[in-house]
């Protein structure tokens, strides 16, 4: 296997010298690196590894949902046992219950949680703005209605990065201004100015003495132009890691690959880059190809909680009449403890019954489903077969999911 | 330690001559047999040891109550790590979801729920009466209307022995007629006699041919001449097993003990004995001291799933805001993976945000307080302290739970 070297050890990463007023938020992480460890050769995937304060993550990884400190109906014994490395938690929700106050006095949220592996902790810019009752954008900030119990709160960078701080999480996202689809070039332009000012103002309020790496957010709706804009900007922020947001949310499959084309050539490849809110298998595996490292979506968890569950010939409405009496298991290829024990027909009963073991048992089985295929794919790259492990799952796989 | 041998091989028992027409159930059960292997001095409590085709039971014993096939948000994993021996199902809501047959051709309720230790089936007698929409009862058996769909259905004691052996559970339960309380002892009357002749009936059903356990059914509401008269009758029919029921159902406290007191002394010592539907920790303290070996109940999994778990210092509703902040497990005792791995803050934080780990995490810890309960008697009961343990237990427990 041949390995290459692009590693970089962002403790002895100089803040830029152009921005010389920006701290580098690299400059004083102490237990955080990435590298790159084998590259593809036909395609833009590789295979590395990120090191964080609560252990490595082997990239490319795909990180499940905890919203609310959970990801929902599994325990972090669960997790494990699916090899999960990575979860990611939403700033939104914790800040409004239980408050990071509670949190940072629980010792954190690895702590809260019980959750000793590396977390993620996005922003709150895409939950203010699709959740909550009512925003109003400033350049201060955004202001919002919570849509549990219609209190009025303010997020500024600043605060975003202070609530952050209590949660505790190893990778910390900006506040951004992250649009609906579709955007005018206008709304979407204005956006990215925000973005990129909050973004200058969050790693500013990271200041020099954490140890939590604060990513870069690249917006500009299906623009190109205004994608490089701001993909130039945030990389000259000189961050740890670089995020792709603003898409999959409703925008045609073929604007967000043209959009990823148009980024990743953009984003430095000795950084670790997380494209937001994706997605699909067939999706995962695209996106790796294109050179993604990191994904989180809630679509194994909500998909799992609804009966649907994802095999390796596809995916598989489990509710459906026809696997009533299949003693099978959803997937006989999979080693995950719903599969080896329990069938189809048995997954059915419990939906039909409304037990709650049937959404933990799906969700279970997702999650698994989801860690081997980025597992497999990371296989592959190390081993020089990438474009035909693709070709191989996609020629099964969307076969029956279409 | 003392061990007494009050040992009962029941593949060696034969029919009581005396009512030669009707073959005794214990005739052919193969891996079947009860043993107390230890009396208490000073109270009527024993430990004991149920032998079945799924595996040996410790008595006393709690069964978890799986309904629907599942213990509700848990695994059998869980179950088994909890220290669970035997679960309990209901024939009623199977029979009606996802129905017998398909039970059956899975291989049996235990292969179907992939549960591999023993089961215990209730005969759908009380759930006829509680939850079904309209209900008839004749000689026959009783006609219901499913409380799901309004189809008309006829349980008859033979219909229902059909049933429970095509769920396949080791020990099965006859169809009786169970009465609200307070019912009047005309019909407690008319209802003893057609729970005689339906285990009469039920017991014919059984045949030769099977290894299941049929257990007779004690009724009498709370009129103690008719609970002598049901206990001599039903235990004329020399069953493997015998069963107190229609208590819990609404009467007092004390009527539960006064029936208690007259029925456990007409039942045969070397058989095991199962209160139905009971109950709370001090109950099940209180009932074992009377020389009760068998329990089931929805309490701990009914109260995990709203958020009130059991500790050896009484109840603690996790949900009540003075918990918020309190970061120690909800037990600080306890070894269950909930009270090692969470604190009643996240408890309570799971709680309020509607997350489904939070039943299950509390869920997890009642099984696991029940099932120590009962092993913390057996102990007891085998050491000779019995009387110690319950006085001890209770000084603690009751006064917080009041």
């Amino acid at each position: 296997m041949k390995l290459v070297g692009i590693s970089m050890d962002l403790t002895t990463q100089k803040p830029p010298q152009d921005r010389g007023q920006i701290p580098g938020n690299g400059d004083n992480l102490r237990d955080f690196a990435f590298e790159v460890i084998k590259e593809d050769g036909s395609t833009g995937a590789r295979a590395g590894r990120l090191k964080t304060p609560h252990g490595e993550v082997e990239t490319p990884v795909f990180m499940p949902v905890g919203t609310q400190g959970t990801v929902k109906t599994l325990s972090p014994q669960d997790l494990k046992e699916c090899g999960v490395q990575i979860v990611l938690a939403n700033t939104y929700h914790l800040y409004l219950r239980p408050g990071p106050e509670l949190v940072e006095r629980a010792g954190g949220l690895h702590r809260f949680a019980s959750w000793d592996g590396p977390i993620l902790t996005d922003s709150g810019g895409y939950q203010v703005f699709s959740l909550a009752d009512l925003n109003k954008v400033t350049e201060e900030g955004v202001t919002f209605q919570s849509h549990w119990d219609g209190s009025f709160h303010l997020f500024t960078p600043e605060k975003v990065i202070q609530v952050e701080r209590m949660l505790g999480a190893d990778i910390v996202m900006p506040l951004d201004r992250c649009l609906p689809y579709p955007s005018s070039r206008e709304e979407a332009k204005l956006a990215n100015e925000l973005t990129i000012k909050w973004a200058q103002r969050c790693q500013k309020e990271m200041g020099q003495d954490n140890n939590q790496a604060l990513f870069g957010i690249v917006q500009g709706g299906t623009y190109r132009e205004l994608r490089e804009d701001c993909a130039r900007s945030i990389v000259g922020m000189d961050l740890p890691g670089y995020a792709i947001g603003g898409l999959s949310v409703g925008e045609p499959k073929s604007a967000m690959w043209e959009m990823l084309e148009v980024v990743l050539p953009l984003l430095p490849k000795e950084k670790p880059r997380y494209l937001m809110g994706v997605g699909m298998p067939e999706d995962l595996a695209g996106c790796v190809a294109l050179g993604v490292d990191m994904f989180d979506c809630v679509i194994p968890t909500r998909n799992g909680r609804n009966g649907t569950l994802f095999t390796w010939k596809g995916k598989l409405v489990v509710k459906n009449a026809e696997y009533a009496e299949q003693f099978n298991p959803p997937d006989p290829d999979c080693t995950c403890y719903t599969c080896q024990n329990f069938s189809r027909a048995y997954l059915r009963h419990l939906f039909q019954a409304g037990e709650l073991l049937g959404p933990r048992l799906a969700t279970l089985h997702n999650i698994h489903f989801f860690t081997q295929l980025m597992s497999r794919m990371r296989a592959a790259i190390k081993e020089g077969r990438f474009s035909e492990w693709k070709r191989g799952f996609l020629s099964v796989y969307e076969d029956r999911s279409k």
